[in-house]
C-alpha cells in the first residue's frame, strides 16, 4: 500500500493547480460579467481559456486508457487528483473539456455509437466545438428507476418519431448545446423491462423540440447550461440516430452513470478543500469579540473535522477510482455506492460550516461557497438521491456478511 | 399551565388562515410573474391583498398592547400563532403589514421617535404606504457587535452628515422603501463604547445615498425588498432626524432586536411546518421501487423527527413569547436566545428532509421550499450567528449554575 | 396558554425538591455500601427513606385522579415535575413509592384487578411493602410486536399451567419481588391475534419459576431490582390469578404502556438537566490550557445546546400529560409518540457530553453521569425501538396531511 | 498510489485471521467464566493462548522496525491490519502481546532505557511473562495538560522518593502487573515546564504504592486490568530507576504517545467492523412486523452509512500509519491528530446503531457490543478528549493556510 501520487499523477496535479491560478481564478469576474450580459451563452472568455488549456495538452483528461487515441488515456486514480483540482472553480471543468454531462456523453458515443455517430458529434465535443445534454428525468414519474421512463419513441419508416416531457435537463438551456442524447421506450409492453428503453440522437433545432424554459435548482439557473425543462412533441430524426440498436438503452446508460457520476464526487473534495481553505484565511484574519476566530475553540473544532471529513473522502475516492482502474466498474460497485453517498453530504457540511464562519459575505456573491453549497446540495439528488445508493448498499452488506 | 389557545386567539387564527388559503396562496403566482416583470417594485397583487387584509382588520397584528392604538394590541403570545400561519407563505406577512424590517422600524418610531418622525413616517408606515430598512452591518466589521461600526454622524449646523459603508441592508432595494434608520457613530472616541452609536432617519431618495448593488443570500436576489449594498457618502439631513438623541444608538438597538428578532423564529415554525406537510403529501403519492414513499420505513422516520423538532420549537416560542409578555425582554433573555438558536436549524432541516423526499422537484421552483431553505439559512446569520447566541448563552448558564 | 406550574403543582415540587436535597442525595452512598454487601435485596437505607416520605404524604404520587383513594389524585401534568425531579437521582423514584415497574403493574391491577388480586397484590404495592414485575420480553422473538409472544398459558382444572422463557424482566432479581404479571397465549390459535394473550399473576417463588440469572445493560446489573432471565417450567397456579379474563391481554398491554412510559421520559428531564448542572459547574471550576472551561467557546456551544434541547423536551413532556389528561391516551397517542421518541435521545445527548467535559471523573463511579447514561440508552429500547414509535407516528402523519 | 495489502501484511493478516477464529473466539466464555471467579488475576485460558501465538511467531507485531531484534520488524503500515484483526474481540491484543499499555511501556524502555531497566523489565514483558502500567493522570488536574502533574519525585541520597496522587491508572489493578512507570516532577519550580518532569520505574510491590480501588469506566471495571486509583506515600525506590534522566519526563511522554496511541484507533476499526457484521446478520435473520429487519429502508441506511463510516476511517488509520513509517511522528502529526478524532467517534456511533438492531439483545453480555461501546467511548477520553487534539489540529490549519 502506498499513499503518495505517481510521479505522472503528481506532474500532472503541478501543471493543472498552475493552470488554475494563472489562467482560470483569474478569469473568473469576467466569466460572470459576460455571462450576465447574455444569459444562455458560453462566455467569450471561456473560449480562450479552452484554447490555452489545449495548448498545453491539458485536455479531455477524464478519457480513460480504454478511449484512447481520444485522452491521455489516464486511469480514475490518475484523473481524480485532477478533477479535485478543477473542481476549485465553478469553471474549472469546463475549461479542460472534462464538464458534464459531456464527459458521459463522449464516453456513451465513444464507446457505443457508430462511426457516422462519431463523425458527426463526438469529434466536435472532443474537440470542445459544441456542447451536448443528455435527457432522461422526467417530471411525472421517479426517475431514479429507469424503468419508469414514459417518452416514446417509434418507428415509422426510416425515421423515429419522439413524444415526452423532460425536465431537469442539464446543459440544454445553453445555445451551444447541440445534440441531445434522449432515454425513452421504443418497446413498453415487452415482458423484461430492461430491454424497453432506447437512447436516440436528437439535435437540438429538430422542430418539435420546445424548450419549456430553464428550472431552478435551490434559486440557481446554473447559466449558461441550464436545467431545461423541455417538451418533444412528435419529433422526427433518422433511424440511424439510434445509439447501439433498439432495447438497448438500459444497458447503455448502466455503462454510462457508474464512472461518469463518480467526477462529481472528485469535483466535490476539491470544492470542501477551497472552502476550508477559505475557512482558515477567514478565521485567521476576521476579530470579533477581541480576538481572531481562529483563537476560538469552537472554530478550530469546526476546522479540524472538516478536515478530518475531507481527508476520509479524499482517500475513500482514491479507493474506489483504484477499484475502477483495477477490477472494474461492476467490481468496484460497492465503493463507487459509497463515495455516491459521502462525498456530497460532506461537501454540504464543509461548505455550510464555511458560510457559517464567514457571516454574510459566505452568503453572498463576494464568494463562491453559496454557489459550491448549492451544488454539492443538488448532487444529492442528481444521479439518483442518496438513498437510492444506500439501499443498494446496505442490501448487498446484509447480504454479503450473513450466511 | 394549559396548552390550549385562548379563544380571542383561536378566532385570528381562524380568520388568518381563512385569509391565507382564500387570497395568499393563489395570488402567489401572479405575485411571481409581476415581480419578473419589474424587478424592484412590490408586485401590484400585494396592494390589492393588503387593502382585503386591513379591511379585514387583519393588519399590524404584530404590534403589542404597549403600543396602542396603534395594532390591535396582541401579546407576543396572541400573535406567535399568527406569524406561524403567516409564515407558510413567503409573501404572508407583508399582506398583513407585518414583514421585517417594516416591524422593527415601527417599534422604533412609536417608542423612540418624535411626533414628527412619527407623523411623517411612521404613520404611512402602519398604514402600509412605504417601506424601511435598517442599515446596521457593515462589510468591514464584524457587525453582531455593534461597537465595531464605523459609520460618521457629524453634526455640521443643523444638519448631520453621514458618511459610511453597509451592506446587507434588507428591504433598501425596494422601490417603495422611501426611508432607512442608520446606525453610526456620533462620538467614536468616547471611552464608554456603548455611547459612540447614533441612530438617524435618512430617506433613501437624499444626495449622496448611493444604492451599490443588490446582495446575494445563497444565490437569491430576495426581490422586491433586496438586500442592498449602499454608499452613504457626504450625505446631509437635518438634525432633527436623529433618533432619541445622540449617544442612544445602542440603547434603540437593544430595545428593538429584542423582540423583532422572535418574529422570524415564528415565521420559521409555519415554514416548517409547510414543509412537513409537502414531504407527506408527496410521500403519500409518490411510487418508487413499487411502494409509495411513505410505506418506506426511512421516510416515516423523518416525518416522525421533523413533526417532533417543529412541535417542540413551537412550544418553545409560545414559551419565550410569554415570558415577554410576563417578564419582559430582559427577564426572558434566555428563552429568546434559545429559540433564536433552535428555530432556524430546526427549520433548515426539515426543509432540507422535505426536498430530498421531493427529488428534483424539491429543488425547482415550483415548490416553495428551496426559497423556504434560503432564508431559514440567511437567519442563522442574519441576527447575528447562531455562535452569539450560544456564547451567551451557554456564559450565563454556566454562571448560574454554579456556586 | 400559560407556562406556569398551579400553585398546588409548585408547592409539591417545592416539597419534594426539599426531600430530595435533605434525605435522597445524601443517602446515595450508603445506598451503595449496602448494595456492594448484599446486590439482590433493597439497602436498609431505601426502607427508612420510603418511610419518611410517606410521613409526608409523598407517596403513590404517579396514580392519577381515576384511581382515588389510592394516591393523591394528580393529573399527569401534575405528576410531570414530580417525577422530573424524582429523575434527578437513581433511587428518586422509589422512595416515593412511583418507581417503574411498580407503577404499572398498580396501575392494572387498580383499573382491571379482582377485589382478591387487589388484597393480595395491589394494597402491598400501594404501601411499599412488595415489589413486582411485568414478565413479557421473550428472547426469541421481535416482543416489541406483542402479538410474536410464544409463553403459553394453559388451563387445566382449577389451575392454568404456564410454560415459557422470559428475559430482561425488570425488578425480577430483587429478593422482595414477590409477583409477576406474566404476558402469555392461551389461545395460540384464534385468527384474532389480538385476543389470544392473557396476563397472568404469578408468585415469584412458585415451583417452576427459575430465575436463570441477572441480564446486564450496558454492562451494569441494575441491581437490587435487576433484569432476569426467567424460565417458567410447568408453572401451576390457581385460575384466579388470570387478570380480567383469557384473552385480554392485549387489552390491558394497550392500557398499561401508554402512561406508565411516560413517566420514564419525565424522569430523564431531571437526569438531563441535572446533568447539565454538572457540566456547568465543572466548566466553571475546571482550568485546562490557562483558563475555565466555560471561557471555552466550544464548552459554552456545547451549554447553550444541552439547554435548549432540554427545555425543548420538557415543554413536550409536558404537553403530552396534559394531552393525556384533557383527551385521553388515545387522543394523545401522537405526541405520546413524540415525546418517547424525543427524551431518550435527547437525555444520551446531553450527558454524553457532560461526560465528555468531566473527563475521566465522568466515566467513574464518583459521579452519576455514567449511570444515568446506561439507564437513558436502554429506554431507547425497553419500550420498542424509537423506530417503532416513528413507524408508528410518521405513518399516521403522512396519511394525516395527505388528501 | 495502491490500495492493496503487501504479500507480506495478506499472509500475516491470514495468520492472525485464522488464530483468532481457531483460538480466541471459542476462548471467549472460558476466559469470561475464569475471571467471574477471581477478578484481578489474568484467567489461565490466556496464557495458554499466548503461548500458541508465540509458538506461530505471532508475538510482539506491534514493534517497529527500528526495535529489532525485539519484535518481527513491521511498520505501522503493515501492524495496522494486523491490530485491526486482533481488535474484533476485547482480549485479542493480549494475545499477541500487543496490548496496552504494554506496548507504550516497552517502547519507551526499548528506546530510553538503561541496559538494567531492560534486563529487568523490559525481557519479561516482550515475553510475556509480567505486565505494566503507565502512571500519568491525576484526579486533581486537568491531565491533557502534562505540565500539571502534581505527583512530587525528590532525590534522597540514593534513592528518589515519590509521592503523589493517581487514578485511571489501566492495567495496575491486575496481579501480573509487577512495574509502573510513574510521570512527576523532580523540578516544579523550573522556568521551562518542559523539564520539571521526570518517568520513574516503580516496582508495583514497594512498600508506600497503595491500590486505593479499581475506577469504573461506565459502568465496567475492565478487570482483570483495571482503571487504579493508587496513592504513592513517601515511596522510595533506587535513584538508577530513572528513565533517561531528570527533567526528561515530558521529551517520554511525547515519544511514548505518538505511535502507541494510534494503535487504538487500529483495533477500533475492527471493533466497528465486527460490529457492522453483527448488524448485517441480525438484519437478515430478524423478522419484526412482516419481514427480515434487512428489508426496511431505514436499516439498509443505517448498514450502508456504516460501512461508508468504518472504510473511511481504515484508510485514513492507513494513511497516518503510513506518514509515521515514512516522514515520522512529527511528521505525521496531523494525521494522527485527525485518526485520533475520527476513529472513536465513528467506532462509537456504529456500535451503538448495532446495539439497537440488535434491541435486548445488544445490550447484554451475551453480545460483545455493549463492552466494545464502552471501550470506544472512553478512548475519547483516554489519550487528552477530542477536543485536544481538534484544538490542536484546527490551529495548526488555520495557521497553515493562510498567509
Amino acid at each position: 500500500m502506498n499513499f503518495s501520487y505517481s510521479e505522472k499523477t503528481q506532474a500532472l496535479m503541478d501543471s493543472v493547480t498552475a493552470f488554475m491560478n494563472e489562467h482560470v481564478f483569474p478569469a473568473e469576474p469576467t466569466y460572470q460579467t459576460q455571462l450576465n450580459a447574455q444569459r444562455w451563452k458560453t462566455p467569450a472568455v471561456m473560449e480562450s481559456l479552452k484554447q490555452k488549456a489545449q495548448a498545453q495538452g491539458l485536455w479531455n483528461l477524464f478519457l480513460p486508457t480504454a478511449y484512447l487515441p481520444y485522452g491521455k488515456g489516464l486511469t480514475n486514480l490518475e484523473y481524480a487528483p485532477l478533477a479535485e483540482i478543477m473542481g476549485r472553480s465553478m469553471i474549472g471543468a469546463e475549461v479542460f473539456n472534462c464538464s458534464a454531462p459531456d464527459t458521459g456523453n463522449m464516453e456513451v458515443l465513444a464507446r457505443y455509437g457508430s462511426e457516422e455517430q462519431k463523425e458527426r458529434w463526438l469529434q466536435p465535443l472532443l474537440d470542445g466545438k459544441i456542447r451536448s445534454a443528455f435527457a432522461m428525468t422526467e417530471p411525472k414519474v421517479a426517475s431514479s428507476d429507469a424503468t419508469n421512463i414514459e417518452t416514446s419513441i417509434v418507428r415509422d419508416g426510416d425515421e423515429y418519431i419522439v413524444n415526452g416531457h423532460k425536465f431537469y435537463i442539464s446543459g440544454a438551456c445553453n445555445e451551444e448545446c447541440e445534440i441531445l442524447i434522449v432515454m425513452g421506450k421504443t418497446d413498453p409492453d415487452n415482458d423484461n423491462k430492461y430491454v424497453q428503453q432506447t437512447q436516440i440522437l436528437v439535435p437540438r433545432n429538430t422542430p418539435g423540440v420546445q424548450i419549456v424554459r430553464p428550472m431552478e435548482v435551490m434559486g440557481w439557473d446554473d447559466a449558461p447550461e441550464g436545467h431545461a425543462e423541455i417538451i418533444f412533441e412528435n419529433v422526427r430524426v433518422p433511424a440511424s440516430h439510434i445509439i447501439l440498436g433498439e432495447g438497448k438503452g438500459f444497458e447503455i446508460a448502466q455503462g454510462r452513470l457508474g464512472p461518469g457520476r463518480i467526477h462529481h464526487c472528485m469535483r466535490m473534495i476539491g470544492m470542501a478543500q477551497r472552502s476550508l481553505e477559505l475557512m482558515c484565511e477567514r478565521s485567521e484574519s476576521r476579530v470579533a469579540f477581541g480576538k481572531t476566530l481562529s483563537k476560538q475553540q469552537s472554530v478550530r473544532e469546526v476546522i479540524a473535522l472538516s478536515a478530518c471529513e475531507i481527508e476520509q473522502a479524499r482517500l475513500l475516492t482514491l479507493k474506489a477510482a483504484h477499484a475502477m482502474d483495477t477490477v472494474g466498474n461492476k467490481g468496484a460497485k460497492e465503493l463507487i455506492a459509497m463515495i455516491k453517498i459521502v462525498a456530497p453530504r460532506m461537501a454540504c457540511n464543509v461548505i455550510d460550516r464555511a458560510i457559517q464562519i464567514h457571516g454574510a459575505h459566505g452568503l453572498g456573491q463576494d464568494s463562491p461557497l453559496a454557489r459550491f453549497y448549492s451544488y454539492a446540495r443538488v448532487v444529492r439528488l442528481a444521479d439518483g438521491p442518496d438513498e437510492v445508493h444506500m439501499m443498494q448498499l446496505g442490501r448487498n452488506l446484509a447480504s454479503a456478511y450473513s450466511f
